[in-house]
Order: structure tokens, then C-alpha cells, then sequence
């Protein structure tokens, strides 16, 4: 028994098996052969490893952004002038990767609650109290049709905000110079590596002085209002007017084989809801606004002075992706390069056997046939194959 | 010298290898082994390129949310009416795509700086003086316990917010009837393709009549908040008065060899923090509320006033995900097939060579067996082999 | 025609082709190549299927996070003492992933519109009007130079912020003992699977008592901002003036292969923006620091009171894998070794037809050769091979 186990273990240690193979001496088959299997050595080499770089294993980037705006608008309105610094334009105020940059308003100021009559509009003329249902809830009516404006009563935030006709131009058209900084920090957790798009190259003395182009500075995290809405494809005084949504993509496409110097972003700009490249400025998705309140007390009665904002949307999105050699992915490409290799031979053999004049003569080189369906011949067989081999 | 290489070429270029095979006839290994090839045949075509689609690479979205809640509410409290639109009841204003519809609220009004005694409760009764030690980080206490509360002195804002009993029901029941409208663009940036959940059918008439159902309006971008409630599994009435988190997936899952209008965004409502289907209400994790402060200056003094914000935390969630032709998984995937094809052989060949009665005789059907060992045997057999061959 | 299609369906179904191999009993080949099959195999089993668990696919989460702040602090500053809550010192309030504790400030009370000569620093000296240019973007410049600080004067909200000196030590220190609660939610909408920071284990009684720390408490969501700072490598006092970024990573890794209870979240914390561990103080990204207005109206005059904000910006960032068993990849993995098993093959044979002193009886062994380039020589061996198979 013992000797048995041996021997079989002698046998699958000492053994070794290779397939039996013909060697097919004819140019045609040869050549479309060998081209066959260049092409898929072309592919994995070429396609797989160089271009796709399928021996990296991708990681995806989690990241963090703060936002500072710098820059003081002018107004002045009715008379009164009035500047307006970072604090008064930026919602909100602490920094975010998302944020609005005011542009135009519209304001109404010392609301207080009580009851006033609607603003006429083609909708909601009235010509008697009936015509004033009590109480829905987009806009709570008293019930009342108020002679002097042929309009229902509502009970309110008074006087209503009139926002039937936005400023043009825009009124902090000075936006165009404000600038805006962007720190970004990105992590790819599987390679553990931290990156900021305060690069090497990005010292204290350059972030002092630049101002971000795509050509000359493309690593300056400092922009331009004004250009980040011309990279976008707007134009500035049209959408500060009415407002607009701007994504400013941070791309990190980061090859961690090379050295982490090349790990740097890439910044891009483009229009959020409806592109302004296309002409989908018919499209439902135009304009950005928004209504922001100021409450106060006065006399001690609540008042707030209400604001429609139109303004910038800024939304900075990080998206990362680092690429870094790794053995799995490799001996993947590898052992499907190899299976695809079969492919090429599957298809060798079909031109071989069905397509070749001599396909016979192949076919009996490539196959030794065997039939033990009938016992007879079985046993005949038997025979000379022990003599044969 | 160059003839040698001329040959090794011409032996390269023109030869073609194919392995010997042998062709057994036997209808049950036969059976057997086209059965299992049909399997791993049908399990590629089937499951791995038209069920999987793994003849696709997958790029997921980067994406941008803007919202615009609508309605007004109607409250009175102590014979004091008061309207509360957009501005007074979501936070914060600017249209995020995390942001908070108040329902419920507890006021606190006129608070300054002070010193007062504190709510009673079970835990902060103090008999003496010797009970309030002073300055802890929770409470900042004076040390004095003042007789007619029976409580702790505390500087603080005062007076202090009471909050023991939340009304009920909720002030802001209206809100059921307020509508949200979400803007939401999407961009897949391998595949260089942008997109908004206002598509193509959805365009400006239908816009303003619509409101979304998940039977006949599944593409309106325009939710009633009750309805929101309603299909996450909540009782609105319940989650308005102790707040509630509300999480909106927006869910892209497109394929883009197809049209790009067949690329649309589907709705899903679920609660966060503890699910409402099951008998989680027990958990740590019900209720939403915040502490929101509206400053104020009364006669040089800074005053505020508190407002505890019960109300529905919307989270609205993107996630993308789109998969288009690509030629590396294609061939990876018909490469690792190919791979899973030769198990497919070596499974017959356990069966051929180690199960059948004839195993034997396949055995040297198959295999040429050679010992180099013993000189002697090699010799006399490559004599033998050379003769055959 | 009939009986023709049924023969080659009989061929088709009831035959078995398997390549005819060459047993090679070489000692030194026979262990070469196990050892090859069994590195591979090794490597397949050991390393992709257990270490990393290529039998599985994967889903990335979808998180949903809500924060409270608990805590107190005092300050005294020319003896007006103040107690700061919740409201005052966390931005924004309604308990986003991403909000700032405001640790030091810098506070300008009574701004108001009006023209007021700026700070004298190094840069913005002037002796006489014409060092004034009128109306820069940056400073709305009235065009005189004021006598009595030999500055500019410009228009804006005045008085001008002083921010030359930042308090030192910060003025809320106390924002050390502050506790941090985090609520998170994961979605792995592949798995449809749904989970809660506050697992199993983390019940009702154990948060209202518990803190968080690496060792014995790493599932209490409770934590001390201190702390935080400590484990992210900051020394709490100096961060505390100038203020800082901190990530705190909710990293989930889910095998759900196993019980769901397995699935829990680890929390990391790291310094964003310029990591603390290395010399990178000197870095252009160290401090945060933001201004915030609050308005008021005195005697029908718009206010504000301007505070510089330096704190704790703290990103709450989800990061979530799941795995679980898929046969897609299963099976790819297999089928891409066994196209590995097939280099393998590759290998051995290099070394038993080229590296062997018997080389040649193996390449007898193994290739049949033919030639069909002339005729003759083909009759010829037709005629041989048909006697001989």
C-alpha cells in the first residue's frame, strides 16, 4: 500500500506533461497564423498593459475643499451708496465646496407680518371678496378684494416683494474681479497617500501673485470670477443678471508609479443645468436664485428685510483617481492575454481543417480516431495502438 | 551566420503548431462533455455578456443638486397669527441638496446674557447653595441655588428655553401640502456625458402642472413633502412633530450603447438613521432637531432669539451609474471564458481517464509516455520513436 | 441530405477531443514544473481567492451624516462676560457632515456704512490725495488721504476690522471639553443593504454615558473635541487660535459574506490641508479663518457686527466598501488562472526543448513534423501516416 502511495506521488512529482503538437510547414496557414497571434500580443502588450495600463489596481480619491472669496462691490441706489464686502455676497459664509456668489437682488425692506394686498398679475385679478377663497396654502388669503389694486388680501410678510422685473444690468456687476481660492485635499485610501492642490511648485510667494490660465498657470488655485464664467462657456453680464450654476471640477489623475510631483489637478469649468455651449438656454433649467431674510426687531415688533438673491452657484467637484502597479490586475491581464491566445489558435485550426485544400491530410495529422462503440473492433484497436505507441 | 537566422525566421513565420488531439467515440463522455461545454458556453453568453453585460466598463457620476422648496404655513399661537414662507422655514436658503423643512418649533423669545435658575428637572434640584458648584463645562453655574425654583443659579442666555414638551401637534402641520422641486445634473466623465433629471419629455408646460407619482409622473422633478413622508413608510403627523431625516436617492443607471434618452433618473424615498418599516422606533436614532439663534440689538443690548427646530432633514443622494461598449472587457471577459473552457476539459479527462471501464485504453490513446532514467531505455527508445514518427 | 446532418450532429454530440500529451519522466523537468503549477496554484487560492477575495464583488456606500454639538463656553473681555451655547459658536446650525466650532475671534461691533481712513500697515501709506486712487475693486477708495493715520480713506463698513493681532490664548479654549455627537448612514444600493453608526451594541444606555477612544470605546459616536485634535497629530491650543482643518473618516469595510454585525464603522482622524506629523507648518495652508456678519437695524440704520471666525472646520467623511460572493468575478478569477496554469505550461516547455541536453529526443517527442511546400514529399508522407495511425 505504502510502496503504492509512493509511486504515485513519484509519478506526479517526476512526471511532466506537455501536449503533443504537429508542426504545419505551409506559408499560407503559418503567416495568417502568426498574424493572428501578433495582433493579440499587439492588443495585450499594447492595448491592456501600455494604454490602458491594466497592470494598476485604481483607486478613487475622497476629498475636502475650502473656499475664500476676496473682492468689495460698489452699489448705489436711490441715492444711497453702498459697499458691499465678502461677508455681504457670499452665502454661506464659512467656506464651503458649494456656495453662491450674489450678483443681482432684488430687496424688500421692513416686512412685517400683517395683511396687504397681492401684487397684480395676469392670474390673480379679483372683482369681488368672492373671487378671494379663504386660506390655501400658497398664499393665505384673508378673504377680502382690495378696490384700489383689484387684487385678493393675503395675510403676509408686507409689503409683498415685487420681483416682477430684475435689474439690468446686474447690480454687483463688479463680481467680475472678485477672486476666488480654492484649498483642496484629496486622499486615496487604499494607497494611503494625501495629496493638496497647493503643490510643490504652489509656494507662498507664487500664491501671492498669481491668478489662474489654463496655459501659463494651471496650477495657480487662485480664479477669476469673470474667467470662471467665460471658461464655462457664459456670458458674464447676461448671467449675473439672472443668475447661473457653474461646476468647477478638480480632476487628479495620479499615475503612483511615477513620482508624486506629477500627482497634480486639473481644473475645468462647465455650466451645471443646461449648457451654455448648446442652445439650451430655451431649456426649463436657466436662472438661480434664491430668498434669504434678515430678521430684526423694531420697536419690538419682528420685522426682516428680505432678499431675492441671483447669483453664482459655485459647486467645486473633486474627482480623483490614482492608478498604482499591482500583481492581481497584472496576472489577470496576463491569464486572459493567455486565453485570448487560445482564441487565436481556435481560429488557426478552423482555416486549417475546413478551409485548406489539403484540410484532409491535416485533419488526419491533427486527429487520432478512436470508436469503442463496437467491442470487436475496440479490442483491434487496442492492439496496435500498444504496438503503435 | 545569416543563413542560420534566414531559417530560424522562415521556421517562425511559415510553421504552425497545433496540438495533437485524440477523438474519442463514446456517446456517454461525449454526452457528458458537450453538456458541461454548453454550460460554460451558456454561462458566458447568458450570465457574463447579456445578464451582466460584462462586455461594458462602467464609469459612475459625479453629480450637482439644487433644490426650491414652495408654500406658505399659517400658525396661532397665543392669539398671535403669523404666516411663515420659504424664507422663514428652510435652512438654510441657498438651495442645497442637504437642507431642513422646519414643522415643528419651540420659541424663545428676547434671551440675553444673564444670570437665572434653571429648569427644574429630576436630575438638578439643589437644597443649599453647596449643591451648584461653580463652572462646569455644561452649565456655566454661579453657585448659588436659588429657593423659589428650587434649582441651580446658571449664567446663560436667559431665560432659559423650556423645552420639556414638545407641541403637539405639530405647529407646522401645512407643511404636508409645501412642494419641493430638485435640479439635478449629472456627469459621467470617462464617457465625457452630461445629463439633468429635466429630460427630454419633461419639459416647461409640463413643469408647471406636474407633481410627482411613481405610477404616471415618475420623471416630475416636483414632490409634495407629504408624499415624500409618505413613501419612505412614515406617518407624517408623527415624524413633522419629533422631525425625522428623509434620504431622496436620485438613481441614474444608464446604458449608453442605447439612446441617450433612455438614460432618466428613478426616485426612491427611504428614512435614515432607523428605518420606519421596522419596529425601530425604540432605537437611539429617532427625531430631528436643532437649536437655530436670530440676533438682535435692543436698547445696545445683544438679545436673540432661539428657535429649537423640529423638522425633516432632506438628504437628496445621487448616485450614477453608466456602462457603455468597451473592448478591453469584452475581450478580458472572453479570454477568462476561454480559461474556464479548458477546466471544462480537464473535467472530461478525470472522467475519460480515471471513471470509465475503458480507462485504460485512453489512457494510451492519450498519452506518450517516455523515461530518461535509464540511459539504455532512451536510447533503444528514440531508436523506436524516430522509426514511428 | 437528412441522414448527412444527423451524422455530423452524431459526430458533434457523441465525440470527445482531447489533446494527446507527451508524458516526460524527468526528474529535474517533472519538479521545475510542479513547482511552477503549484506557485501558481498557490498563488490563486492564497492570494486571490483568500487574501483578496477575488470571489467576491464589490459595492461602495452612500452615506447620509448628522452632527450635535454639547457644550459651554465662558469668556470675559474688558469685563463683559459672556456664556457662548451651541447657537453661537457652530456654523452652520442645522448639523451638517461639514460645520465649523469656532474657537477664537475677533469680534467689530456697530458697522456701519460710511467712510472711515484704513489701518496703517506696511503697504498702504499715503502722504498726500494722489497716493489715493479712486474706486480699486479691492478697496473702495475715496480718493483723500487722512491726516491723523496718514492712510486712505475709504468707504465701506466702518469702523474698519482691526485684525492685526489675533487674541492669544484663543478665547474659547474651553471648546477643548465640547463633544461631538455623529449620527451616519450607509447605503450599499447594490447589496440593499442599510447601516447605522449606531450598531448593535450601541444602545440607548451606553451612548447617554460613553466617550469615544481607540482601545475601549472605538463604536462610541460620542467624542471630545480635544481629543479629536490630540488624534489627528494637533497640539489643541495652537490650532485652537489660528484655527485648522480636520477630516474625521468613517471608514466601513464590510465583508457580507459574514453576519451583518460584523459590519462596523472605524473612525480615522487626519489634519486636511497640511498634514501636522511632518514640518509642514510652514506650508501656505495652515489656519482657517472666515468672516460672518450678523445685521441688525439701530435707529432705522442698518448694522452689523463682524466677527473673524477662527476654528475647527471638521469634514465628516464616509468611505464604504462591501464585498460579497459573486460568481462573476469567482469565476473570471478561475478562468484567468487557468490561462496562468497555461504560462506555466509555456515555461516548462523553454526549458525541456531549448535547456535540456536532450532536447532534441523531446522535441521528437512532442512535434510531428510535416511539409506540404512540394508535393511529393506530401504523397509520400500521407501514405506513411495513414499506415501508421
Amino acid at each position: 500500500m505504502k510502496s503504492y502511495i509512493k509511486d504515485a506521488l513519484d509519478n506526479f512529482l517526476f512526471e511532466y506533461e506537455t501536449p503533443r503538437q504537429v508542426l504545419v510547414k505551409n506559408r499560407r496557414v503559418g503567416i495568417v497564423c502568426r498574424l493572428i497571434q501578433l495582433g493579440v500580443l499587439a492588443y495585450i502588450i499594447g492595448w491592456v498593459f501600455i494604454y490602458e495600463k491594466g497592470y494598476q489596481s485604481e483607486d478613487t480619491a475622497i476629498g475636502s475643499v475650502f473656499t475664500k472669496m476676496k473682492g468689495v462691490a460698489f452699489t448705489e441706489m436711490n441715492g444711497v451708496q453702498k459697499v458691499w464686502d465678502v461677508s455681504d455676497y457670499v452665502f454661506p459664509d464659512q467656506g464651503d465646496s458649494s456656495f453662491v456668489v450674489m450678483t443681482n437682488f432684488i430687496i424688500t425692506r421692513g416686512q412685517a407680518q400683517s395683511t396687504c394686498p397681492e401684487l397684480p398679475d395676469e392670474r390673480n385679478r379679483c372683482s369681488s371678496d368672492a373671487d378671494c377663497l379663504k386660506g390655501t396654502f400658497k398664499r393665505h388669503m384673508t378673504g377680502k378684494c382690495v378696490n384700489t389694486t383689484s387684487t385678493c388680501e393675503v395675510m403676509s410678510w408686507c409689503p409683498i416683494e415685487d420681483d416682477r422685473e430684475i435689474p439690468n444690468p446686474a447690480l454687483l456687476l463688479a463680481a467680475e474681479n472678485f477672486t476666488l481660492f480654492i484649498k483642496n485635499s484629496i486622499t486615496f485610501p487604499q494607497f494611503h497617500v494625501v495629496r493638496s492642490n497647493l503643490v510643490e511648485v504652489v509656494n507662498q510667494t507664487y500664491i501671492k501673485t498669481c491668478l489662474y490660465d489654463p496655459e501659463n498657470n494651471k496650477l495657480c488655485p487662485i480664479f477669476k470670477l469673470g474667467d470662471i464664467i467665460r471658461f464655462s462657456g457664459f456670458n458674464f453680464s447676461q448671467i449675473a443678471r439672472v443668475g447661473g450654476a457653474i461646476g468647477i471640477l478638480i480632476d487628479w489623475e495620479c499615475n503612483l508609479d511615477l513620482n508624486i510631483q506629477n500627482c497634480i489637478p486639473k481644473y475645468e469649468f462647465h455650466g451645471l443645468y443646461g449648457n451654455a455651449k448648446a442652445g439650451e438656454s430655451q431649456q426649463a433649467s436657466v436662472g438661480y436664485n434664491f430668498r434669504k431674510a434678515k430678521y430684526y426687531m423694531e420697536d419690538k415688533v419682528e420685522k426682516r428685510t428680505l432678499m431675492k438673491v441671483f447669483g453664482l452657484r459655485i459647486d467645486i467637484i473633486v474627482h480623483g483617481l490614482a492608478r498604482k502597479f499591482d500583481i492581481i490586475p497584472t496576472l489577470t491581464a496576463i491569464g486572459s492575454g493567455v486565453g485570448i491566445f487560445g482564441v487565436a489558435t481556435v481560429v488557426c485550426d478552423l482555416v486549417l481543417l475546413h478551409l485548406l485544400p489539403k484540410r484532409d491530410f491535416y485533419k488526419n495529422m491533427k486527429f487520432k480516431y478512436t470508436t469503442l462503440q463496437d467491442e470487436e473492433t475496440t479490442i483491434h484497436l487496442q492492439k496496435e495502438e500498444q504496438v503503435k505507441d
